[in-house]
């Protein structure tokens, strides 16, 4: 495959995990991760994909609106990583919204079937002043 | 290069790290990164090795100890990434001791020369208790 498809490819992975998690799409976002990932975020335990389907059961009535501007996108074979940047505005019911942002890094893998998959993600993002 | 070469000299480079960083050997830790390395760290802009090396000049008088645990470390051709566990006490002069911990996930890159090199760095650490 020529390396320009991989980069849409993998964009176009971003953008279906974004909206899809925006929406409550569990199980579409799922299956864009393999199944060994690890996702790492401060002050916790890595966890894999197993905890992230239950945490993400959980916040089925949260609203979440956000935007993303990915800032560095490397692939070298089979394997990627991208930088991004995020901004999230998390809505529990009946809550006050809570605005986080903040970087990630992301390891990305091309799987037999052909498929790009998230399988490392170190997620920095942190609570945030209110977007004015 | 043989595979199990390449995580031999990675292990190399972040145990040379780690204890050039320890006795605040500023250039041998400069040198292991490439001139284009992105530091992400939370609730901050990433930074680069100019960055880098200002903030580790400011250190100078700061005492550092501490331990590492390499979880996992992958080799992809002229890549690699890994995932470590950091524990750091930091102790400013005259000061009260800090001990912080966590987990990073890193970026590698063999150079022209041949030579492994740290590129992006994703550090989780946060505070946490002090060690009894």
């Amino acid at each position: 495959m020529h390396p320009a498809d991989d980069e849409r490819n993998i964009r176009e992975l971003v953008q279906t995990w974004f909206s899809a998690s925006q929406r409550g799409d569990i199980d579409t976002v799922l299956d864009l991760m393999t199944d060994d990932v690890v996702f790492m975020v401060p002050g916790q335990e890595p966890f894999g994909k197993a905890a992230f389907a239950q945490a993400s059961a959980g916040m089925n009535a949260v609203q979440m609106q956000g935007s993303y501007d990915i800032r560095e996108l490397q692939v070298m074979g089979d394997w990627a990583y991208l930088r991004n940047f995020i901004e999230l505005t998390v809505t529990p019911p009946g809550g006050q919204a809570v605005h986080r942002a903040g970087y990630t890094l992301t390891v990305l893998r091309r799987e037999a079937d052909g498929r790009w998959r998230l399988c490392r993600d170190a997620n920095l993002l942190a609570a945030a002043a209110p977007a004015t």
